[in-house]
């Protein structure tokens, strides 16, 4: 038996999330049903995490492990060939067997676009903000959620996670084309923890809280003392790291 | 009666082109409906060209005439409330009575993207090239069509224009992120001729044309011989310039 690791892009857009659900159509079973037709045998496939219905990825983690034997660059063609086109397979390399895309993960890299112009192209890939945003306070915000905290205002029913501090390693607001995105780098994230975070923030940038809220909100623990998430469309699971790299 | 021009962008995938049709979503007719809506009675669009199924805009232009006062900031507002989210109104301006959209025009700007990457946000918004590309015979092969020539050999059937000499001003291949970028600047553009002299730089590319074929097929007056069209999907209207600017 030997395991593989797969790099994936998607676009979310046209799905109901990574995992398989009975309503929705997920990426885990298109991503499965792919490799159980490439390998002539059922596979499942285990991602470094699932991302909600509507979000993107252009660095996502799978394994999977088969008795197959297996020509890797052959295995990314046929793959793509067998996967929608807003679903590809950038990289297939074999790893040890201890290898778990999840488990094995050292950190996370999670981007969130917020979108300040009118562009038919990005309203799949963009929060669209209508408001100015004080961005020099929510530069200042950001730097209270650095660090290990417990995150347990920033996560949502619904999360397999019991045990909910994490440690934010990076959290930067980066302008770009049309408008800025924030960089979420962690050793780990509870369910909609980005999201959360980005509201937050959002609502520091029009001025409904002020920098200095964040810690009392953290201290809280309370999902309900923080504004709302912000939608799953601008988000981005851009990279997972891993120590074998 | 007052005339007015919106400037468009619009993401064309999930339409079956600017015009409208019986068995497809038309751009127009949502246009025109969002107008209706807004001015309270009923009011035709007319754009500076059709744009195909899959075809995008970034800079359309539309005019319309109607008898309704307009306050433009507010027009602008409301109609991208009543237009799906991948139909934006970048503009409104007031124009003279003889502003034609179409036949005020004196140059418009096509973009082309090729793109040699997997990736799965683009695959609506580029014409995805498998093959190494020979870049050098591309871009000599680009002079050939620069200028005034009879573009027979460069269009379909389906055209409503008789007269088939045009002049294009520029023709340049620009490098981008993920492939290359085929911009197109002419007096005018026949039917399907940005995506026919693509699939035939494209050819040129590929090696099974070579740039000096170019001054034959212009000469045959004959779409048969060249090339098939590039596909609907990487082609962008870009610009449309008038004399009143």
């Amino acid at each position: 038996m030997n395991k593989y690791k797969l790099t994936l892009a998607y676009d979310g857009s046209q799905y109901g999330g990574w995992q398989i659900q009975h309503n929705s159509l997920s990426i885990q079973s298109l991503v499965e049903n792919a490799l159980s037709t490439a390998l002539r045998t059922k596979t499942s496939a285990t991602a470094s995490g699932r991302t909600d219905a509507g979000v993107h990825a252009t660095g996502q983690i799978v394994h999977f492990t088969t008795t197959t034997p297996i020509d890797i660059v052959r295995l990314a063609h046929s793959l793509n060939g067998l996967l929608p086109r807003d679903i590809r397979v950038l990289d297939v390399t074999e790893v040890s067997l201890d290898f778990h895309a999840r488990y094995s993960a050292i950190s996370k890299e999670y981007h969130y676009h917020l979108s300040f112009v009118k562009n038919p192209f990005k309203h799949l890939f963009a929060w669209r903000i209508h408001t100015p945003l004080d961005l020099i306070a929510m530069q200042a915000a950001t730097h209270h959620f650095i660090g290990t905290h417990d995150f347990a205002t920033f996560t949502n029913a619904g999360g397999s996670q019991k045990e909910t501090t994490r440690t934010l390693f990076r959290l930067t607001l980066e302008p770009e084309d049309e408008g800025v995105r924030l960089e979420f780098v962690g050793n780990g994230f509870l369910y909609k923890m980005v999201r959360n975070i980005t509201g937050t923030l959002l609502a520091v940038g029009q001025k409904k809280l002020i920098p200095s809220d964040i810690p009392q909100l953290l201290h809280a623990q309370d999902r309900r003392k923080a504004p709302a998430a912000a939608p799953p469309h601008g988000l981005f699971l851009v990279k997972v790291c891993y120590n074998i790299e």
